[in-house]
């Protein structure tokens, strides 16, 4: 790389330290493999679910809303669709109601509904929304009821787990009129049905089913470990890239287990909908979101 | 009015009994009385600072709803400001929070500030905005924090009140681009410093602001009372009409006084912002929003 | 309905007459009640087909154009289709000129082809819109010559009848031009053929063939009986809706006879082309048209 | 000239008769002395002021309704304003009405007022849009009733000539929404006043009053008269161009008289009201209009 | 003709003298004689293929340059497409690189590339655009780089002749853009192969094709000769029209020969791609463009 | 930095090779680095003057090209004015025509200003586009000449140097009508005067003509040395900014002389038109046009 930033023999060569030359090649390096992928993402949406560590840490929720406004910056039309668990259980403890799960769901009585909604659509949305304000950014809050978002049913099983919804529709017009007037979207995945009663949605079925309404190019599911790996402990054993139909046999092997059953099947969702790409980062990762979509290499597992 | 409904002298006349044609001739002079009205809101932007009663009881609220439907569809740009007190402070109690007033302010700490946010613009407004799609409409709920809306800084006063916000500047982009998209914004007044601290902020004084913002043709202010009146036990004292200049007076005498105050006050700071009527009506009357802009009498105090 | 006016329990009650109350109450239901019919025809194209007793009585006439305003104010894309037999009649006679009718239609030499045009596009056409304009509203006068609106050939019948025209094609470029720059379209119904030959054209037909050009989602037809009645002396036999199927059964049965024929033609004949809804309704009744379109009963008799 | 049509010496010479070379020289000279008025006029407004014989004759009116076509198919906006005395002449007539004339105004009653709306409303004015539309062009035939173009007031006078009305108002919308829309728009010169009642307008005011409300780059006069001479018997004294100053003097000379001194009122009226280039054509000549639009020489004389 | 420009009986007769009266007729009887052909012709795209002695002559350049800009002013859009033999030739004879030829086509060696390129899109292009911008109008001289334009391959045959190039796509956007923001596009026939080799392009091969791409309604190919006759020296022998399926037979027979067969190539092409007139003017008669389409006999052989 | 990398003590911590988190930080600190300036540019206009050894070395032109590409693909409107001295002398020594310059201006004679215009318009400026193209982006190559960008007068100085122009004025026209059709101009600095005569004109000084005329935000001015400094030898004493007030000085004071004294010319020349930065930086520093606009430190001196 060095030889590059040294001027052809035969014509004068700029007098600069070595040490400037090299960290203006790298700069240079770096913007200038970015190049195709603003041209590639420009004007399409890319979904985000954000969560875990990445919504946790301080630094790192600034590094991915800073990631968002840069890639609304250069033309890519980012939504944000957001969960928001441990506020959600703080809250409900503070108010004196239990948490209680089923299979990893939560069991929603209707004052829990209530408790859900407002602090997903009220306290992490808007938290989120004044941090990008604050950071110079223009978001807009939304949650499934704004505009019809998302219309839901009872999610039927056994045992019943309350007002859990399953989406039936999803109208993408709100988050369509918030991108075309320029301001990044940021939803809380509560939802109505058509008695108006409010349910819980999960976030990442709720990402995957909003990404496939949008016709999105990409969506990026952030999770909490490095990404599909044969061995958990062999760093090498990382998986790239997996075809839709290797999944099944993946989950036969164990290599997707555990928490990563949703991750994944949010992304095997929003490709059986019609999203070209679907990957899965370590939201640990400072900027994993820049570093996934604007490098050659990625940083995650793609599901195509 | 009945002979209006009577064929002229010569013609044939409809058989159709004598009730049908009072029904229609009423039927009729309500719509036609109601069409200078139309004409003249049409494509203008209206403000309701929403609050009391009518927020309170179930069929007002639903009749409210109801009302900005129609203004919507009749091509009135329509914009809900509303408090949300009774919620707010259920919400404290249940969280084992003490309320507390100076003034007729909230006294609000950080935690409560917290509260304040996650209830009104993440249960009130959303519920609200859950009911108007539910009856068919079109709404997007919106804090202050939403693009920027609401700038705040702290209200300096004695004793201190914690983070009470007085409002420093209104983006009215937000409420316009959702305007522009066909929905009627709904608007919870929270809003943030410069340093993203939220702020909780009187929802007279917003509404105020909002519609001085945004050059509003009229503002309506609800109220649980008659109007002014010169004697309260006296239905035909009531004042229709106040001029800004006569405020002070009217303080003076009595005739406004008490929760009143800051209603009159949210008029008349409206007006002096250049919105063209500021009127102040009875929230307790089924339907007080179509009564007073659609039909010759009106039914509230005007401020002009 | 009555208790709906009434304040809920437990909160504070308006002080106002029992009489204001229910006057109150009533106009917050016949707008509230319009509400989704304004929603339904925003936008819509509605063709009103104007004659009889509508058109000779002042007090309706103006009736009809505060109606169409109102339409037009709401969102309504209003065309009126008028005719203007008495008129006609009144110029020939002034001149010396005889009318002579064959099978209800008029014998219509070259002169009394001029005679026509001259009154109906001239005289009726002119004086309704300034009418409108008068009124406050935004009117412009066509006839079926502009803009070439009107193709039409000579109608061939038994005896000849003279430039009595048949529709061969209707651009309704005039009339969506005039719809998009905010007019009223007031139409009289002149055509020419392509040597440029005036002939008139009845007015009903013309109605129904300019609302199946326009894609109109509602044709109005008024006339100067209550409706479709079996029994033409019960008021209790009025028939409110008819599938156009079932139109020649009540042809073969007396019900539809006489100058009714012509006007159940104009609606089968625009249901035919496409129009969603074809409405007969009597033009005595003052403003008809809102009353049939505003309301939950309607007031006309309906063909589907 | 026709040294031009010859090749350059040196080239090939192309083999055609010398007949043949003169008849494309004359084209192609006039086709290209057209050229920079083509540029002139393109997208700018002329009002042409029609009447005369040119209006009588057959042959002349298809060649004016030609000229105008031309005219806007090259890009300007025309707009024909007409009168139209001989036929309501003919028509008070037949209708037994007599015509009385004061100072060359006639005398309007309220009967005759209605045959003058309805001659020149529905006859003269729609047998020209017939005629152009016959011709291919698209055309609009308004009168001043029409989106209240021409609002008036009674012309107060000695001795009292009835409805004879002067102009308080021109709105152009209608005029311009035509001529938006691809029309030309054909005016018949009535208008009302606020109650709504009809009144005969002098044409040439009209005409003026249009133009300057227009802000029209031309307005062309058709007169019966070679245009202003020093003396009337003399073809070498035609005057080619006037400034507005010098017509107080040259009607003190005499040379303005007689039935030209409304048409010249009507253009030194259009110059003051901002209109740049007001010219009296001979309506004899045909298609005076092209020749006087798009030819060095012009043929008519110019007011400036 | 005379007689029309004679009034009619009975009505005054315009004092002009009689050469004003013949020299009035011939000019409106041309400039109406166009008037359906600038029907005809507005907003469709002409595609002129300029060459030969038209280029040459100062006199015939200028009257070119001229007709496109009339052409231009009247709506219609003309695309000029050049080539530049005799410039290059002498410009490579000045770098004392020799010219060769094999079947009509230039031997381009990566030298002579250099300098067609040089020669066609900086010096004859550019010169073309500046004297249209002397003479008033707007003009862009593109080349088939700009924009990517013409994409070629290398001409395959034998003997090789090097950087001659084919065309394998033409990208219509360059010109359309030009076009849009109303400009004269004026192009150089050179064009880039996938490596960015520069090719020279046959300017008959190109302008065809670029018509197609167009989709024009016409292209006009200007030669050195007056048309396709069937004996040369014998005018009456001219051809006026010719199907495209004729042409076989025609060379055959002779009629097509020499270097009249890339023109008649041209047209064939050009037809065969969509273009509905293909005409082959005699370019060495002055304003030939304007001749062939803005008259009824035109002058031209039209391929259609 | 590194310490950013890491995860929040508490949090799980991704399991990554070192490298490669100082890689990824490396990475995402560029990008992030990048961003205000990606904000600050969107929409602006940059000129870029581009020459000198940037312009000759194979691998710095590509740089060049593929920098002008990004930031055209990240919203800032790019245009790039080019010399070419080398290539017309290379040229003229070709065709035999002697170079002679006089105080660094080209003497340029009728033959000379042929060959500029042809190498110019033709050669360089074409080459750029398709480099451009060859790349994956869209450029238009256009001269002074395009659409009567460039209106010229000669030079007037002793001795005379022929056709060398001095800018007279500049129509952006054609520049932003590019830049909206989505292209980068690339800009040929030949003009003509209003006679058509063609003149070759300083780059530098065109360049900052057209920068004012865009109102630019920016000028960068590609030169072969590393910017101002006070002591050539002495890197430390480079100059990173200088106020237009103090150029006067520094040439008193030789730290500006010989070859920089027309770059710096440029500088101020495009500040007292209005840009508001003007840079001038190393050419010699691969993707220094990157560094300077997308980094903080910069890398040439400003002129503001």
């Amino acid at each position: 790389m060095q030889t590059k930033a040294q001027p052809q023999s035969g014509l004068t060569q700029p007098m600069v330290p070595q040490s400037m030359l090299e960290e203006n090649d790298m700069k240079a390096r770096v913007l200038t493999q970015a190049l195709p992928y603003f041209k590639k993402y420009a004007g399409k949406i890319v979904v985000i679910k954000y969560g875990g560590n990445a919504m946790i840490s301080d630094d790192l929720r600034e590094a991915v809303m800073s990631d968002i406004q840069l890639l609304s910056l250069v033309g890519v039309k980012v939504v944000l669709v957001h969960g928001g668990g441990p506020e959600i259980s703080a809250t409900l403890k503070r108010m004196g109601i239990a948490s209680r799960f089923v299979g990893g769901l939560r069991v929603t009585d209707a004052e829990t509904a209530e408790v859900v909604q407002m602090v997903l659509a009220g306290k992490t949305n808007k938290d989120l929304v004044a941090l990008v304000q604050k950071m110079g950014g223009r978001a807009i809050g939304l949650c499934g009821l704004d505009g019809g978002l998302l219309r839901v049913k009872k999610l039927e099983q056994e045992p019943d787990i309350g007002f859990v919804g399953e989406i039936t529709h999803v109208d993408p017009s709100p988050i369509l009129d918030a991108l075309q007037a320029g301001y990044i979207p940021i939803l809380a995945t509560v939802g109505a049905d058509e008695t108006g009663q409010v349910y819980n949605i999960n976030a990442d079925t709720a990402a995957a089913a909003i990404a496939g309404a949008l016709r999105a190019e990409n969506i990026i599911v952030m999770t909490d470990v490095r990404g599909l790996m044969r061995d958990m402990n062999d760093p090498e054993s990382f998986i790239p890239a997996v075809h839709v139909s290797e999944v099944s046999s993946l989950k036969r092997q164990g290599v997707i287990s555990g928490g990563m059953i949703p991750k994944v099947q949010c992304c095997v969702e929003a490709v059986r909908q019609g999203v070209a790409r679907a990957v899965m980062i370590d939201g640990r990762i400072q900027h994993a979101i820049l570093l996934e979509m604007f490098s050659d290499e990625g940083i995650g597992t793609l599901f195509h």
